[in-house]
């Protein structure tokens, strides 16, 4: 079986009511969904931002030409893979926000390059020779950008001269285009207050615009400078120097968001799961963390009056606040804790409108990790 | 692009050496596989015991036909879907060990119990009686057991006279044929020493003991007693009462499971991963939580003088026990701390022997969690 027959084949089951779907499968809201994207732009603080969401979270290109269509200037994408599902379906401006290291990973970054804009970043100028090498060979030139460590240390050059040598290096490489930084501050996203949000993207921002006028200083290009995400792009695209964010959970949202004050978009996603056991003492159902990840913590059932608790690979619990009110077959709803690892266990979006299914969306780049 | 051009498109990659592969991956080493499978049989504490082993674990049907050239009476899945898939690729023997619910989970039920013996679990009357309606209709007859619950508290009925009224129920229902029992203890197969598994294995199987007891009293068939997993196997198999066993991770394994007193099966199973960032004071590789799974705590380097901490969705931190002896582009394989959902994110394993690339298996079900 093809895979244009495989997504044919759903075809028949547009139109079905929700409560006629099989269980369990991941819903997407498409009023919520819609929502979200058009809110973005009128909560940005400045209207010269640039928006490119980063596609990690939905790995749709559905999702991204709604995005694109909606102003974005381009995508983002946290793997090389997933930038080649995204050019593969129409998408034709990506950004691989993590490093590309390694002579397979190099090969397939220039042969992506030949088919649309790709930017990448850099932390070591190993890396940065081993791309321009390639580049040069097949004719392309692509556009860089030095990702520095704001403060997540994880990957990044230091916030110092050190990103200035490196951006230097770039700008000497044939076949790269220095365009300026990267700076993202993920370990600030879920802080849950706004004021502590702010507080420590105000660290980051800091952190950044020194190496913003180190460059300026040193004739480096800061044309594009690229930060912040769901929970933080109110703050820190209110920096003069950031020209670009890039959001990704606002598109869908989570419950673990939801509780993360100032982020204000609408819960779009959600697992639909059914009652398969009612003992005496338990209600169980057909959901558990090959449905829902738990790496964010219990994912949290719509209806308040519930709570869900794993049990392991292919169950869950279900916790009523009052006494017991779903019986064998009845069917609820549960927020993934987080949408990215969430969504990356499905094949395809069961899209909803009003009760009814109003089409399937794959999730294309699902298991995209190269 | 059909599935069968994507698989042919591995070919080229066959005869790779592992250095050449990109990463992440997920390695299946297959001598060690094939160790595992082999050395089941010579650890069974009964030479009349059957073994159902379990696909949720490796979801591949290739796995599952290596277990029944060893003598594996038939398979066990975790959900209907899963079992579509395993028959589908010529696996004629599968039992479901959860709960079928709901009316197109029987429909499908029934469609598949027409191409393959199909096994079924009950812990409802209720549910039993709409297989059996729709069974009736198409002429086909289920295998069923009555699931118990023997202390996991998650799905089966009491182990006292409900599951017995239950028997009489299903004994009585047309298009279903009564074979026993499951009961399984999921909850004990990771207690670390083997004497704790052990007693805590004894309460399970007294309760079991009790329902097959009850059953035998009744005149209801215990032809199956289904049980066990890779943790209590030899524990619960020494109980003559009984017959079948299930365990899954053994074929594969993980860092959890080689922490268990006893466990003795081969770590075949791992992620390449390379190092994409080197900076001062950290060395990150290409491999986070969409690649490895953390619903079982961190996973580990292969190397003893490392050890790994997940840095989100796509990256790891790398720590070194002496000083850091890793560079940018370098390889270290991690081990799963869950094979399970570990290998639910993967499409496919990179089957290695001797340090060769000799094939790509798909994981067939992945994803099938319906």
């Amino acid at each position: 079986v093809g895979v244009d027959q495989y997504w044919r084949s759903f075809s028949n089951h547009v139109g079905m009511s929700v409560a006629e779907l099989d269980t369990p499968c991941l819903l997407l809201d498409l009023d919520a969904l819609e929502a979200n994207l058009d809110s973005l732009s009128r909560l940005l603080p400045r209207t010269d931002l640039a928006v490119r969401p980063h596609a990690k979270t939905h790995k749709s290109p559905r999702i991204a030409r709604m995005q694109l269509a909606r102003g974005a200037v381009g995508i983002c994408c946290a793997k090389l893979s997933e930038a080649e599902s995204l050019v593969g379906a129409g998408v034709e401006d990506v950004l691989v926000t993590t490093q590309v290291v390694g002579e397979a990973k190099v090969r397939r970054l220039i042969g992506l390059a030949r088919q649309a804009v790709v930017r990448v970043v850099f932390d070591d100028e190993r890396a940065a020779r081993a791309v321009s090498a390639e580049a040069l060979r097949a004719g392309v030139r692509l556009d860089c950008l030095v990702d520095v460590n704001v403060g997540q240390d994880r990957t990044g050059v230091a916030p110092d001269l050190s990103a200035v040598a490196l951006g230097q290096a770039i700008k000497a490489l044939k076949g790269l285009r220095l365009k300026g930084l990267q700076g993202y501050e993920g370990n600030l996203q879920l802080l849950q207050t706004a004021s502590s949000r702010r507080d420590a993207n105000r660290v980051c921002m800091e952190r950044l615009g020194v190496v913003v006028d180190l460059f300026r200083k040193h004739g480096l290009c800061v044309d594009t400078v690229s930060t912040a995400g769901t929970g933080t792009f109110r703050f820190g695209g209110a920096y003069p120097f950031v020209t670009e964010l890039q959001p990704g959970s606002y598109a869908v949202m989570d419950s673990t968001y939801a509780q993360v004050e100032g982020v204000e978009f609408r819960l779009a996603l959600s697992v639909l799961t059914s009652v398969v056991s009612r003992q005496q003492d338990r209600i169980v159902v057909d959901a558990g963390s090959k449905a829902l990840s738990t790496d964010y913590g219990q994912p949290r059932p719509r209806d308040p009056a519930l709570s869900y608790l794993s049990q392991g690979d292919e169950h869950g619990k279900l916790i009523f606040s009052g006494p017991p009110s779903m019986d064998l077959g009845d069917r609820t709803e549960i927020i993934p804790s987080h949408c990215d690892t969430t969504i990356n266990l499905h094949d395809r979006y069961t899209v909803i409108q009003g009760g009814f299914v109003v089409g399937f969306w794959p999730v294309t780049a699902r298991g995209s990790i190269q």
